[in-house]
Order: structure tokens, then C-alpha cells, then sequence
């Protein structure tokens, strides 16, 4: 890895509900594959409580580290919402009602329902530029390398689309995945002699379960797909040669 | 919250396969829905790389902050598991072939299939003490109060069923959901008083999708049952107020 070139990013899941277990977090995923495929590359992830000293202390610790920075939650109505307001006593600038934010949630709900409990969330970091939310109108917001997105899954998700000039990435980061009738043990010998030979590629190896029967995926990561295709002819060569099945190769 | 009769865990998932967005986190639910159980709060996760100095950092930090820490992941026989010999460097003991640990494997594997990628398995930090797997051989281990466990999730969780004496947690934290088909901004104002009615109690409310119709998930969360039954009375009484349903108060 060249790590000068490297984009890189943290995220930050700011949210009880994922640190009790009653939701599992997939936007980590969600993001991470998008970043891949903007050449940025996710190097930290925190799951934290809602308590505004924590996320501030974690944002000011992360943006000067990597190059972006993404929150997911945190940006509703309710009392337990505080990302906003943390966001702005981590940069130090006012809290207060975003005039661009205020005139699109005021369109969105149309004057009469545009009730006190909505109005809130139009309080956002002043300075913010906004993240539009063509799902459920109250938008996300970008201060300075930190993008602040909801915790909803199918709401962020629908956001990302529009922010994809606001990233600079390096190349894509491309991914190759080789499942095998395997056990690890197995094949650790000959696929350590693959990554010493390769040191500049990623390659990971996974154990899973699919219909009860064991099997093990290789993932190799690149920049660089004549580097991935050299680790995945050496792979398959010693895969052969044990007589391991393979199960997908793409 | 009476944070010093608390008793709290941190969570590290090492795995690149998770920053990449390839794999989906459940460790994180499965070890918190466990812990609250026992009476322990996860009070942060970290989603890290699998880079030894990485890994020896967190673990450093984060022994120190909380009663308990737990790792999931690298802990395989292949050239990334890395877990078990960052681990022997953290607390700067030898890392080396645990006797325990290769009878066991031996025992596992019978003699003839215990190869040299299996032996790999047997090497973790002097004097850990082993966490038995009873669904593939390979034990994790505990070295003082960090608890190192398998990625797979359902080999994780069989491990986990073996540790509850290991843990000393304070009471159960009970949970408590009121499902409501309404939306966040219509109930703000109402649930936050009732919060600040019941300042140590824990009330987080989760918009959500489902079959097409939002809704809203309202958390009840505390160590004692009374103190929910009336936060939860207090929220059917704004709740029937206003004339919203009820799907569900489980």
C-alpha cells in the first residue's frame, strides 16, 4: 500500500440503539461501499452513545486524522437527536436555524404542518452546507470534512447520490472475491506465500457457513486490477493442485 | 444513571472485511444483547484494520477505560489473523505455543489432521486463559479482563454461552419498546418531557420503514422495571391523547 496517494475516512455511528444490540448497524456498509468506489477507502469506525461531550471529543480527534469524516445519526426531531448541535460546539460556530434548511422543510411539510417539533430540525451548524434528502426532506449537512448523514438506512442511502462531487478519492478500490469448499487450515500455508509475494495487495480470507456446509472466501483488494489478477492466478494455481472445489470466482 | 455502580465493556471488531463494507457487523449485537443481560453496558465500538500497532494501541486504551473489552476476529490460522500475537505484545508476554491449547486442537483434529496451518491456532499469549468453542476446536482466550473471540457469528456465540461466569455485571439492563405509527416530529415535544420526567432512564426514539408505512420504535431502557412501567405510562397517556396507534408495547 502507497499510503501517501490513499484517501482514507472514518465513520461515526452516533447512536444508543446500535450499542444495546436492538439494531444492527448496516450503514457502515452501506457508506464503506461507496467510499470504495470513490477510491476512499474506510480506515475506523466508532460506535458511540448520545452524549454530546463523546461526540465531540470523537469528531475533533477524527477530522484532523482522515481525510473525511461521516456521521450517521442523531439528526431528528426527538430529544435524544444531538448531532447538530455537537457538531457545532466541535467547530466552535453558532447553533442555530439554517435559513436553507428552515425554506426546505418549510416546502416540504407546507406551512400548516410545519409544526414545532419539525422546525428542529432546521437548527444545524451555521455555515453548513446542506445534504439534500430527497426521501424525507429534513437535510443532512457537510462542515468542512465532516458529513453528517440520518441513522435511517433507506434514507442515508438516498442521500449519498448527491454528494459524490464532494468527494476527491483516489482510484476505485477494486475487489475480487474466490469462495472455496474449504477450511482455512487448509489453505493458510500456500495463501501466506501468495500475500509475501504480493505485498501490496489486500487479501483477506473469511471463513463462512452457507447451508451448513464450511467454506472459506478470499478477498483480494487493489487499486489495480493486473495486480488482483496475478494474486488470483496464483491463488487458483495452488487451489488446483490441492484439488479444492471452487464455488464462485468473480 | 448512577455511573459508578455501572459496569461497562468496549467492543473491538478487527476485520478489514467489515471497513471495506463487504460484511455486515452482528458480533456487535450479539455481544451487547449478551452483556445487557449480564447487567453490562457497551459503551463504545471500534471497527478496526487488521495492522498489529493498530490493534496493540485500542487495546491499550481501551483495557484501561473499561471493566471489560472484547475482540472478535483474527483469531484463524491464515497470514491476517493477527489478533492473538498483538494481544501477547499489548500486555508484553510471550507469545508462543499455549500447551492447554494444543491438547485441545490435537484432540480436535486427531493427530494425523492436526497440520502445521492448525498448530498456528495453539499459539496465544502466555498465561491467557482459554474460552472453550464447542462448535470448531479453535478456543479464543482471556487475558485479564480482554476477552478475544472468533469473527464467525455463529461460532462466537457458541463460545459466549461458557463465559457468563467470567463476567461481574451489575443489574440487567431491562428494555422496553413502544411501536407507534406516527412520526418523530409528532411526538418530540411530548417525549421529551417525559425524559426530562425520568432523567435516568435511558428513552431513545428509532424512526423506521416497514412494509412500506413509517413508524416509530420508542426505547425504554433501565435497570429497574418501576421506572420503566412509568415511563411507559406516561408516554401511552400523550400517545392516546393524541389519538395515535399502538402496534405493538412488548
Amino acid at each position: 500500500m502507497i499510503k501517501n496517494i490513499q484517501v482514507n475516512a472514518a465513520i461515526i455511528i452516533i447512536g444508543n440503539e446500535i450499542l444495546s444490540g436492538r439494531t444492527k448497524d448496516i450503514n457502515t456498509s452501506i457508506i464503506a461501499i461507496w467510499l470504495n468506489s470513490l477510491g476512499v477507502r474506510v480506515q475506523e469506525v466508532r460506535i458511540i452513545p448520545d452524549i454530546e461531550e463523546v461526540i465531540i471529543n470523537i469528531i475533533n480527534q477524527l477530522r484532523t486524522k482522515y481525510n473525511y469524516v461521516f456521521t450517521t445519526g442523531g439528526i431528528g426531531p426527538t430529544h435524544d437527536d444531538i448531532t447538530a448541535q455537537s457538531i457545532s460546539k466541535a467547530f466552535d460556530v453558532k447553533y442555530e436555524v439554517h435559513k436553507e434548511a428552515y425554506k426546505i422543510l418549510e416546502d416540504y411539510y407546507k406551512k400548516k404542518k410545519f409544526t414545532e417539533g419539525r422546525k428542529k430540525m432546521a437548527w444545524i451548524p451555521d455555515k453548513a452546507k446542506l445534504i439534500l434528502n430527497p426521501t424525507s426532506g429534513a437535510p443532512g449537512f457537510i462542515m468542512d470534512n465532516v458529513f453528517c448523514l440520518p441513522g435511517v438506512p433507506s434514507i442515508l442511502k438516498s442521500m449519498l447520490g448527491g454528494l459524490k462531487n464532494e468527494i476527491s478519492g483516489g482510484k476505485p478500490i477494486i475487489s475480487h472475491t474466490i469462495s472455496l469448499r474449504t477450511v482455512e487450515s487448509e489453505i493458510a500455508k500456500s495463501l501466506t506465500s501468495v500475500q509475501n509475494n504480493n505485498k501490496d495487495v489486500e487479501i483477506g480470507s473469511y471463513p463462512f457457513f452457507r447451508a451448513g456446509k464450511l467454506g472459506v472466501a478470499i478477498v483480494i483488494r487493489s487499486e489495480e486490477q493486473s495486480k488482483i489478477d496475478i494474486c488470483n492466478s496464483q491463488i487458483l494455481y495452488f487451489v488446483n493442485q490441492k484439488n479444492i472445489q471452487i464455488i464462485d470466482n468473480d
